[in-house]
């Protein structure tokens, strides 16, 4: 048996801290020990959380009372998740981390730091060895981890079998995004109603820069350095309440068979498989070969941990050297808090929360 | 002065119906004179139609009676508008046409006849003379004209210049269309609420298909066949009323440079600019440079002849051999009634409606 | 222990059927040994059904093939489900009732027949006896009991402890259901997009005259016969996939408290909860006093048995004779499905289903 | 001919601004000649305007510079118009008023001082003199003038034939109102998909004050005070752009015959009617008998002017002392911009504006 980790959870009302307080209420060693927020100070979670997911908020928490995000608060807490807004974020973590606290990050603010783990445990593992250096040069007690953007995430977690086993030369994405990808209020209604909306070059790039790190970390088994990779993604918002729906067209270097590509996905492992740890789902992807799915309705909560996989369908041969596919992802699961969790289990079984 | 046509419009009280009327009502020589339907026969028109477009139902139809799909019925008439559900419209078509009626046709019957021009007046006007060949060959002396997919037409517009100018490898399409596409009932409010519509290999293909004729019917100024383009595309419905939005990368033989291609998009102009016809924009392709446009309910009415142009815009180098664009299109205007009576012009100049 | 009960499922794959499949697999006594279904007989369950509802498809319903609808291929049934579409439903209950299946009928067509129930077991109760004079009468061996229409459920839980203990002179009742209601394909989402649907006066008093069936038939505290009740309904659709919310106004013949009113629905039990039936919820109607509440999307899956409760809010005293509220029912559980099952456990208890 | 006057309008990137815009482009006599605004300033109004309406942006404004929102900036200006929002508009207007400036207003901050009109040209016309007293009263040379609530029209106008002829007791009204009503970006798409948003307690009373204070000035041909009637509003917010949807029961004191209602507001007329002001509906009542109608998306255009006069429908007898109706107004045009424009007409017809 594990020894309990005690967690505090920052932004534990947001749309992503909701989805950390649901999925550790049954979790066998990680128990919510403190509930931060802003606004809501003071008051019982119960009463103030908007509780924009599936079942029923848990019982133990409901009459909690949401707490200030400070440090100094937070005595009895082995380690802190941090799904604060941008901005706010970045400060706050690091004060954290000064203070002592192993911090797990869904915030954008340090994704681009070389020596802050950008982490998807099933994709690039070994970059958990960034937290010693980060401590040294920081000289902090505590650490960051960082998890990928969400809409990234539902492109990297079925590129990586591909890159990993392919001479990978484009890859071109097209994003239809949950509005609970913004936060709330986040996406204005007259935004969206008979409307799709463009989120446009920032965003793009931003997604596209996350994947390139990502993909710059992963081990490849092709004779291909793979450096020169094409990306290029065309961000929307659509309306819909959770779920990213991202068609990827991808072309190689050298002939492909599609019939390869869906064996590699649907082999596709990694350490938190074979470690059986808690969070991970038994296929991290989950391929469908029907012909109208994923569907965001009827696919965003598959898996026997719902949400914790990526649903892929629509794989199909282009021509030679270009596939296509659909990738649907669960934003604030596998693509915030449950990529949070699965993150931390992977830190424990490494020895890296004792 | 030109000669009034007396036009009947069938399937008056569909969403592509509605536009024929609403376009019409000031036309300078196309006169609306006989509206038919099916289940809706008897009735006045203003008392039964849907008018789910903008504007008011024109007075002047607002009291007429709505009447059998009879060619027997419809001595007064010179043209037959036919945007029929697919099915029924095959045997009505050729019906009138076997009756002398000139028929122009929005629905999907037949369209991949090599005797039936698949017309955008802009890309392949030289198809028309396809008429001579369809009247001998099957002893008609009416005629078909149809015109392509709304979606395919949303891809053809932009891509006609590009295609035009520069050696295209791939064209790699994702599309986002509205509800409006399916007529009416059509889609079902429990696929589009929360929810993306995932429309499945055999749309995908026809899509396809039909940019695959019509390119091919396309005169070239490079010195390359284009015979072995690649087309991929992948189609959805979201919860919009009007407007495909579609996001397109292109991939070229050679290297490309983006400013060319937005050069020739912008320049892009065909017969019905130079014949200056009624409904021809004196724009077929509006380019905007705004991070965040087109939008659906922003722009799909753009354009002095309100949804003639398609907005193009998010036009961008990927690579060298590599662009993006997203292209919006308003489905029911451009993409079938206006289509239809922009051919009917260009008909019209060329002695076809003689 | 009781005896296991086997039910068959009609219209299983229907928006009703699924929830009867999703609330019977963990059912203490009632087993699914039949899915019944039209277009999609011969399939197995897990492959053709839109599980539009929470949870996955319990497995061992994944793999069941869907069967005809037909009494003479179910001797292995104890009981029928029954939530067919309008006019297809009636000559088949009868028939399933005729080769004595005991059958629990959400659809519409016997809501109005004298010897056949219209139960919500808290209110209606000792309606159950018009079996004993249904099978009398029309010789059958089985029976048919009937639901109410799920929109006039969310009427009459809040009212029943209103009308059994207050005067009530008028009720006025403003409806805001959601899509599901129509079952599927059902609303178009072109009706449903930027718009709100009317119903329309035949929906109006279908609802007021199953309200008046049942009211007519609950017992009263008060020494008022009731007969002059008022009742009156304007129906709507709004782009909500599950949940009928409605606005309440109550006048009343002499003056009344509000916090009288309050303490009566609080209070409000039946046979099911006095039996503690597994699918009753202890609490009917459970009341919420927040400003904002109950709303669609945190509501309808409200309660200790998710969906099975009313939620009662915004109750106000508007003057001395009138008061205001709003109701939200889960339209396909306890407005069909849960209703179903709850009536059918009633019936256990009973011994109407020996 | 009348004199032009040159109006400047406040708030004119916003969802009221527009309508203003769009609505005196062709004005005979009110030229718009100073666009002001916020965060806009210094940007050409056609570059950062969302034109969330009808028509394209008028070319005469277009490449008007927004200006800030300063009375000394304004010498040329003869009215300003003030769809500010609430906090901001109340010392802003005062400040006009002050140096001078007629003030016409649609936002709260004044609708309840007794010497402000709160003015419906059809309803209270003669409220208008409390101007007078107003600049007596505060030294004004300038003067403000308030429209209602948007909401608050729509139940004011169809009540007022209604008021000023029978013995009304009671009004319940329940509200189904347009996202669009809260300005942009205003309602959270996460408060509105699959929901609804109740408004709540204040919103309620606020609707409601505003029509007790119309009614209690508005002049009655029955001889009865109209002291007593109970008003009562339960409001909400629906997935519609523009159009706020009301049904509303009304309960009178003695017998009444729904057909001399609807005779009543069907010859309902004004000051404005009887001057035929440029932007008056011939019909301020559009009364519909259509079992489905009024819909927001076919209706709220509705009437010559577009969204000039509320759309009635359902109007029916409930029992010999209550009827019922649903009305529809377009919550930016007559319940704001429209409203506004009117009053001034009308102001100008009275001396006001000279
Ligand atoms: N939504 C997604 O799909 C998603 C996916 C991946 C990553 N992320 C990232 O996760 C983070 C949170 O997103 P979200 O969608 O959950 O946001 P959200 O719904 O807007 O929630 C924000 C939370 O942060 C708290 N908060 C706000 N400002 C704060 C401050 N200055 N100090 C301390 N607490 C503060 C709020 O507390 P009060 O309510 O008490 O004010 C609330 O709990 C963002 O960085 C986002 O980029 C989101
Ligand atoms: N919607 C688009 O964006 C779009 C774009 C390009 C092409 N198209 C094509 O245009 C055609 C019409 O589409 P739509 O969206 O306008 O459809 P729709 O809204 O469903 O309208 C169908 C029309 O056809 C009439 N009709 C139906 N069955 C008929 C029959 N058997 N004989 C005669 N009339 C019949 C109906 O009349 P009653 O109402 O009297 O029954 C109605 O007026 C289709 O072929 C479609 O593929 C549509
Ligand atoms: N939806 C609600 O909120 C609600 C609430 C209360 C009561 N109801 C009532 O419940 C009934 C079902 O509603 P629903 O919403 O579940 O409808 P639905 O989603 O349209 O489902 C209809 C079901 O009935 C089957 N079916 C259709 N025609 C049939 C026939 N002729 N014979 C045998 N089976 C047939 C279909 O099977 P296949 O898929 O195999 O074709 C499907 O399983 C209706 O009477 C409705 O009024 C509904
Ligand atoms: N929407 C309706 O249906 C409706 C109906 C009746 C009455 N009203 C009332 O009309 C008013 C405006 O509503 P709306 O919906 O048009 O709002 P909106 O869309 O939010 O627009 C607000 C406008 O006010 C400007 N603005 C904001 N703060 C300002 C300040 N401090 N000083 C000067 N200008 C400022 C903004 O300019 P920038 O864009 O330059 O920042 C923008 O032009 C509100 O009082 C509302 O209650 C609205």
């Amino acid at each position: 048996m594990r020894r309990v980790l005690k967690a505090a959870i920052l932004g534990s009302t947001g749309l992503v801290g909701i989805e950390y307080v649901r999925m550790l209420a049954n979790h066998p060693y990680i128990k919510v020990a403190y509930l931060a927020g802003k606004g809501s100070v003071g008051k019982p979670y119960g009463e103030v959380v908007r509780w924009q997911t599936i079942g029923q908020i848990p019982k133990e928490v409901a009459n909690m009372e949401i707490k200030p995000t400070d440090p100094k608060l937070m005595d009895d807490v082995d380690l802190v998740f941090s799904p604060l807004p941008a901005g706010a974020a970045g400060p706050v973590e690091e004060e954290f981390a000064k203070h002592g606290f192993k911090v797990i990050s869904d915030s954008p603010d340090h994704r681009f730091e070389p020596d802050i783990p950008l982490l998807i445990p099933e994709i690039n593992p070994h970059t958990i060895t960034l937290i010693d250096e980060q401590r040294k040069k920081r000289d902090w007690k505590g650490f960051i981890v960082t998890t990928p953007l969400c809409a990234a995430q539902g492109v990297l977690l079925p590129l990586a079998p591909i890159y990993q086993n392919f001479k990978v030369d484009s890859v071109f994405i097209t994003t239809m995004q949950a509005v609970s990808g913004e936060g709330y209020p986040g996406v204005a209604s007259l935004d969206i109603i008979d409307n799709i909306k463009v989120l446009g070059e920032n965003y793009d790039n931003k997604l596209i820069k996350e994947v390139h790190r990502v993909l710059s970390e992963t081990k490849r088994n092709v004779n291909d350095s793979g450096n020169d990779v094409t990306l290029s993604a065309t961000t929307h918002r659509v309306a819909t309440i959770h779920g990213h729906y991202e068609i990827i067209y991808v072309t190689f270097k050298e002939d492909v068979n599609v019939e390869k590509v869906r064996e590699a996905m649907d082999n596709f492992k990694g350490e938190p498989q074979n470690l059986k740890l808690p969070t991970a789902p038994s296929k991290p992807i989950i391929l469908t070969n029907e012909d109208s799915r994923p569907q965001v309705y009827f696919d965003r909560w598959a898996g026997e941990i719902p949400g914790m996989s990526v649903v892929v369908g629509r794989l199909s041969q282009v021509n030679r050297r270009a596939i296509r596919f659909a990738s649907l992802i669960h934003n604030t699961v596998r693509g915030a808090a449950g990529g949070g969790i699965l993150a931390t289990e992977f830190l424990v079984e490494k020895g890296y929360m004792d």
